[in-house]
């Protein structure tokens, strides 16, 4: 219930504060450009509106844990702004670099307005991100923004690792279970790292307490890639939006996958012998898990989610708002329940 | 004489503060990664060297605009880096954008690790920039931190719109010369202003000080550039490294070229019919300066360096120092003599 009552009164802010960001692009001679930054972030064309904005869960775990700090959260909305702009950066960026054609339903920015084009909309989304961070300025003193935008950018080095790794991992064959950590620390626990961390920084408590917010971000971010990869071979079509198994197709090396290979049973056989058909994945999927795959996975997954938990106790998260920001973390790591 | 005494000191002062930088990539799991970029600034790789990494320009104008305002330079090494690596991040996703293959004599970052690589490669200098910035807390108040660093990322927004008119530019018929000055004004002007900027906020000189260092950058810049311009179309291959007319063969679209075809002449009638042809250049080349465009471009020329030099006098630049940022500043706005 906490939940709602914010993320009523937080979302509409985190939209107007990114796009007092993002209008700065808003000049007559650039116009178009600003137009495809606009549409990238759900707003402006085709398929328009809340389902192609995303859940901008980044900037409410900013919000929510400078709440759960007893701190004015609306001071810090260009941090929250921040975290969302690196995060579409990123997705921009990624969506050529993987050519996917879809992104939440729509055609991504690549695909309509060419690479070269897409690239810029990605470099600027992130300048963008920036800008905002120096924002804070309005609101704190400069030592606290020169703080909060170091995590950023440090998270952003980790960005670009994570994606290194997921990028070159395609074509490698020796790959073993703990490749996985290093890729995901990047991809996915970084930057929920960075929201939680930033959040305590901006909401004033200790540093033992910071750490443990930077600690829970961390850990539910393993957490949620864990069910995510779960669903991607097993899981739920109608909770995700895309076909079970459907990593197998992609040959994505997740978890499961990884585990799985490492095994050296019937999964690794077939793996090695090129890309998985649509008529195979249902059987695969089943022999992946009776391999044990399934099982490990699922056991990461509970020690990650009590990892995640410890740290958030140890946080001690105040109030309503303390209370909200747990009900988000059972979101985001219980999404197979 | 002033310059190479600086430059003998400043060049391997820039060089080991952005292998300092570089240098937080390279850990074992990344390190196939961390030797992209290193291929890309010059230092490792085949045909590196001081040919490949190119002349740190932007850095030394950040290092003597520092000393020039009898402020101690080796304090703002972490600046000189930030702007050299964002010119850097700006020529990796460039040549991607531009399809190039060569970058000072040497294959393109994409042309050797693909199109996905070395757009991350580009983030990821992008990355270090920011934090090179912040590492200024080294040795200034946060506060001048914070203000050093909003120029930066303002400025990277003005690269970003830059890069947009350009790429916009390619498919357009109505371009006319009022088009070109914001495009080069992202493009080149506004990094070498922030180089002048940043140096004279690092320098501590009054508001009106650091706008006449910032006029400085910008004039410089864009005298700079029409001078390439220039070259691109009538100039000397010994000096540039490519062909004169160049530039007609690409198509691009500089200021001689708009003006040229604001004249709706031969010039105009013959860039109508499409590409122009290898043997077509000098001839064509004739053609547009009988048709005025020399004497304008050169007009401007000699308008923006008359402009850059007043700013430079009221920026009243000291000592040694001075001298050496008005040698630095008319070779770069004399390349012609």
């Amino acid at each position: 219930m906490s939940l709602t009552t914010f993320t009523e009164t937080m979302r509409p802010a985190i939209e107007i504060e990114l796009q007092r960001q993002i209008v700065r692009l808003d000049e007559p001679h650039t116009r178009p450009f600003y137009d495809m930054l606009t549409y990238h972030m759900g707003w402006t064309g085709e398929g328009a509106g809340p389902e192609a904005t995303g859940k901008r869960i980044r900037p409410l775990m900013v919000l929510l844990t400078v709440a759960a700090c007893n701190s004015v959260w609306l001071h810090a909305k260009p941090a929250a702004a921040a975290v969302e702009l690196v995060h579409n950066f990123s997705l921009v960026h990624d969506d050529i670099q993987d050519n996917s054609d879809k992104r939440r339903g729509r055609e991504t920015t690549w695909k309509i307005w060419g690479m070269p084009m897409a690239i810029n909309v990605g470099d600027a989304l992130f300048v963008l991100s920036n800008q905002s961070i120096m924002d804070l300025s309005e609101h704190y003193p400069a030592e606290i923004v020169v703080k909060a935008a170091t995590v950023l950018h440090n998270t952003c080095l980790d960005l670009t690792r994570g994606q290194f790794l997921d990028m070159s991992y395609e074509d490698r064959k020796d790959l073993s279970v703990e490749d996985y950590w290093p890729m995901i620390a990047g991809k996915t626990a970084a930057l929920l790292s960075a929201c939680c961390h930033i959040g305590a920084i901006l909401g004033g408590v200790d540093e033992s307490k910071q750490d443990a917010y930077r600690s829970f971000g961390h850990t539910v971010g393993l957490a949620f890639q864990i069910q995510d990869d779960i669903l991607g071979i097993w899981g739920d079509e109608a909770l995700t939006g895309k076909s079970a198994a459907s990593d197998l197709l992609e040959g994505k090396k997740s978890l499961p996958v990884l585990h799985g290979l490492s095994q050296g049973g019937k999964f690794a056989e077939r793996w090695a012998k090129g890309p998985i058909q649509p008529n195979e994945v249902e059987e695969l999927a089943k022999i992946l898990a009776n391999e044990g795959s399934y099982e490990y996975t699922h056991a990461m997954s509970r020690q990650m989610t009590t990892l995640a938990l410890d740290n958030l106790r140890e946080a001690d998260p105040q109030g309503k708002a303390g209370e909200a920001l747990m009900e988000l973390a059972n979101l985001l790591i219980k999404r197979e329940q």
